[in-house]
């Protein structure tokens, strides 16, 4: 089975490459009712689309998305759901220089030894361009979910190279370039990306993800755990190196009496869990970061292979983000939206009718 | 669907409560021809076992395997393997402390919620004592990838709270009762432990995993790469929080030309990527480290409330490990194990006859 | 992927050989609160238990299934249920016969020409004895339909050879050794199955399936249609040849005029379409036929081939029924229950809210 | 999980509605290196377009299929792949009549009391329109069996009404309107055709799927039997309502002795089996017959209901075909090709490097 697919309720399936006719998607599963209009999609993807900023890849697409089915009459009825975004920016270009060189920290030389052929044209499948129809499909989800359940699925950059923020006021996300919610620190972090610039170099960076009013009882143990899933799919967004739940790696150095978030009637005493104990959610919020790697496309030049394995040089040339991590914000927000959206139908189908007189804390 | 498997082609399927008459599982998709034997999975789960050492719980368990089908004058067969190990340590016990109070940092409570009804003998369907059959059927996955391509899994502690190892032999891992590759270390590691018991608390750890000669091309974009399905299969594991590839978390203040591993014709010239780009192995070490929380049960008394949603406290008494990690060393090969099986059985079917005359680095 | 598994919501996944140690299966997906014992199970398994009349083989199996796991305090807890029965009758006999030649009209030559390796005693995995963990996990499924739901599943054989029952009497049908609900026909059926025995040799079956109760609105279009699934599902019943819903074959030389099922206030006029249309149940019964092919296994010698690919002959002794369909009644049940279970969840999940004022017919 | 996708290792997903804007799919698993172009495709799909003869509906679409991605400098990548067909005859028409009545025979009632909500027009995803993109996606699969294996599919007419052919020549099936492969009997489907459009009124069909040149081992035990899966498949497809292999129904009345096919060095000495042994190929020719329902679109009024739940009647206006098994064909083929296909991919994952010294037959 190939592995275009993500979700087994809410299913989407995408395809397309950087520089083919169009990417598209189909959302399988999305419940009968939802008023959606391209509109709703749209917003994300706009804050999704290069070109928006001198902070990312100055590639000019409109990213237009197209509804072609499963809406009817501006609802869902239950099939379906067909997106389409046409490629507009397909100048042809030279790509001698990629074709039959491998670009360190890409894709190509493992693309090239699985399937002997590849697209080469921008990274053809392997770009995050592909990233877009993500944003697509998640942006259903986040509708559904905060229609149905109020649920709110926000991330912000947390970090770029050794910048970190200071604290989190989720207003200031949308009124920056960066998404980023310390307004004490979009200087520095403007500083950095201007210097990378110069140095033609590029950086790594650091998201959290947080959905809020997320029911107690999503996930499935043993093995497609809330958590799990999550960890898959986030880990599944291009450059992500590391994803983390609640404390994350911090829990190595705590003792399980600092650890364990206590219960009383008023709720939970801590959030070190991130909001999800034994793989199902707890109804805190919940809280994931990722790590994602500086882009590999700089112009400064990096030793390779060519196609016939011989020893040769590389200098990425084009548009690129010196912080691939940046607009990668609101492709979080879409892969968990997806996740809990899954999981919120599967409970439902599994353990309808399910009561107990303990309150919900 | 419920979550108790994982893969498609080499599909893991388990059952089993701590305390119910036995744990068990099936795993569907091994190619036939595999000798096996009891003997070759008892290694691994014995590794796994409790009781095994001070450092761990004392709950003394056989963990005895059963091989009921699949297997025939000890060669698999194709057909679906049957593993039953009996739960034999089932010596009654007053459970009235926990059946009607939510342990904190446990799945009780949310098992509760979402069920309305849970198995409260020992954590049930929620305890690590599921790890078990991953063992098992990670031992079958192990064996095969080591006979048929000679491909290794392994994994080590570390670090336990703020000890860390600051070197790697592999052959001192199985002479101490901590996975530690760095025998400066084991002493201590052996106080910290000594120290927590003395306060009954608990302690976190952090485990490197690693698959050596894996070839080059196992994993599928754009969701089911192999890096996402390890992460998948990693953060499934009882109390872990962190998943990273490679260089994980560091990657967030590293740049792009310090990241990127340069291509040669003799190889790659590092291995930041932790063996995997575009969610494709790149023949090089696999390599992912995973953070396990401080297990919450400790005699440190903890708040929490009642199934009626009021407030109490409660002593997590009886058999515990100080640090879950260290056994969680064989389960985390165990699941690394499982995942490049199955991207392997998945390749090969997809990709078979395709052929590239570059040269493999 | 292999293939042990059925159902996405309700998922069945069996182990275990006709000579082997043990047949097992694992059910996951069951929703939580279902008072299920061992007995429940025990009816179902004794209805297509062998040597309960002299119409089926003689081998004698107490075929007693045991609960490992997944039902806590006599209900289950929505974890996976492991079940298990042992093989008692497992007595060596010589398989020289057998171990070398390919049965004309067995999975002989095909297992051995699939896996190069086949578990020869009894068919191995290929026996029928498989179904009876089928028979297990359906009378879980079917309690719940029935409880829930108050959905009915029963079947009943309709022919054997050239003789057809003239009616049905449901309440007949466990009268007598044939399932047959049409008490005038016991004889002639009675007399079949002796002159059979007679000649060494069998003969084919069709059996007909009802679900009764089924709410309207299970299915999913477009391919995973309820009468998708429930071909399916028949399908995969050993010796099974065709699978009809409602009108079936008949539908060939209908005009439209007649085959469409009318609607009034009062309910549909005829139900030519078994009770789906555009794979969605409607309300009405869901009527299904299978046909059953004769079992190779008979005395009458057959022309065959050696591993070696020699001719030779074989004649097959032993402990078999001269009409395999019969006792495919309480499969042929099970496979039903299991994809209407499933369905039921997967729709519940999807659908959830979905409201209508339409009044159901 | 909504049922838009079949197959597991070739997973084709489809999307569209009868008049909505476009049709289209998503095929993944395909592997790499195959040349296809869009007139690869088109081929099938004009032979299921409707308007192409006098005998079918006379709705006129080009159905020009898109390729969106997947394939580049005319090879496939091993990616997914989208196709897409735009609907240009969506001239608006008074859908008045069918707004708020269900047409009997139809899936309008079931649609509309499982989703509360469905698009109309033309039966919205209900209609058999859907099976362009089953044709398009099959047409792949085709050129791939043929290409790396020499497999052919290709099916028949075999029945119509009480009209049945005597001969089978397979030259003959393009010659005519009716893939009919028994030129004596064109003249007599035509009459049947001609009388049915005076009285305004349908007829049922039957059809035969044969698959050439399929190697021994597809198939997987137990449930996913490769007869198990082709029974979903072509039940999957609008109207039919029986599915048999090889002699299907009529094994009911035949004898052990007599339906047991023979092997001998040269091969089997007949194939009532339908080439199918325990659920996996035995390398004769795969026999399939199915059986498709008149429509129930006919100018005879019927008794049926409104939204509000009162008796009405209504009379089916516009271009329909009086025997929609016609054109079901090449979509008859299409199924067969992907369950094929998927099987092909996945034997060769599991099985690969098996070897046995017994000769193929």
């Amino acid at each position: 089975m190939a592995g275009n697919s993500i979700g087994q309720h809410f299913r989407v399936t995408t395809f397309g490459e950087s520089h083919g006719i169009a990417l598209g998607c189909i959302i399988d599963g999305c419940p009968p009712g939802l008023e959606i209009t391209e509109s709703d999609i749209q917003i994300d993807l706009d804050r999704r689309r290069p070109g928006t900023s001198r902070y990312t890849t100055q590639r000019r697409e409109p990213d237009e998305v197209k509804i072609l089915s499963g809406v009817f009459e501006g609802k869902t009825t239950g099939t379906s759901i067909g997106l389409v975004i046409e490629n507009t920016d397909q100048r042809s270009k030279d790509y001698s220089e990629i074709k039959d060189k491998f670009r360190p920290g890409h894709a190509d030389y493992t693309y090239h030894q699985k399937y002997g052929i590849r697209d080469y044209r921008g990274g053809g499948r392997s770009s995050a361009r592909e990233t877009a129809m993500r944003v697509a499909a998640g942006a259903v989800a986040k509708k559904y979910l905060k229609q149905e359940f109020g649920i709110e699925i926000r991330a912000y950059l947390a970090q770029m190279g050794d910048v970190s923020i200071d604290s989190v006021d989720w207003d200031e996300i949308e009124n920056n370039a960066f998404f980023c919610p310390d307004v004490d620190k979009v200087e520095a972090f403007d500083q950095l990306i201007r210097d990378l610039k110069k140095q033609g170099d590029s950086i790594g960076a650091k998201l959290q993800v947080v959905a809020t009013n997320v029911p107690v009882g999503l996930g499935e143990p043993v093995f497609d755990r809330l958590d799990a899933d999550i960890a898959h799919a986030l880990m599944s967004i291009n450059a992500v190196k590391g994803v983390e739940i609640g404390d994350g790696f911090d829990v190595v150095s705590q003792k399980g009496s600092q650890h364990r978030d206590t219960l009383s009637p008023d709720g939970f005493g801590s959030n070190h869990a991130g909001g999800i104990l034994g793989g199902i959610s707890t109804g805190q919020d919940i809280v994931a970061n990722i790590a994602l790697k500086p882009t590999s496309s700089i112009t400064v030049p990096g030793d390779t292979i060519t196609k016939q394995g011989e020893s040769t040089q590389l200098i990425t040339k084009g548009r690129h983000d010196p912080c691939v991590g940046i607009r990668a914000v609101p492709i979080a927000e879409a892969m968990l939206a997806i996740v809990v959206m899954d999981h919120l139908l599967r409970h439902r189908g599994q353990n309808f009718g399910v009561h107990t007189d303990t309150p919900k804390i």
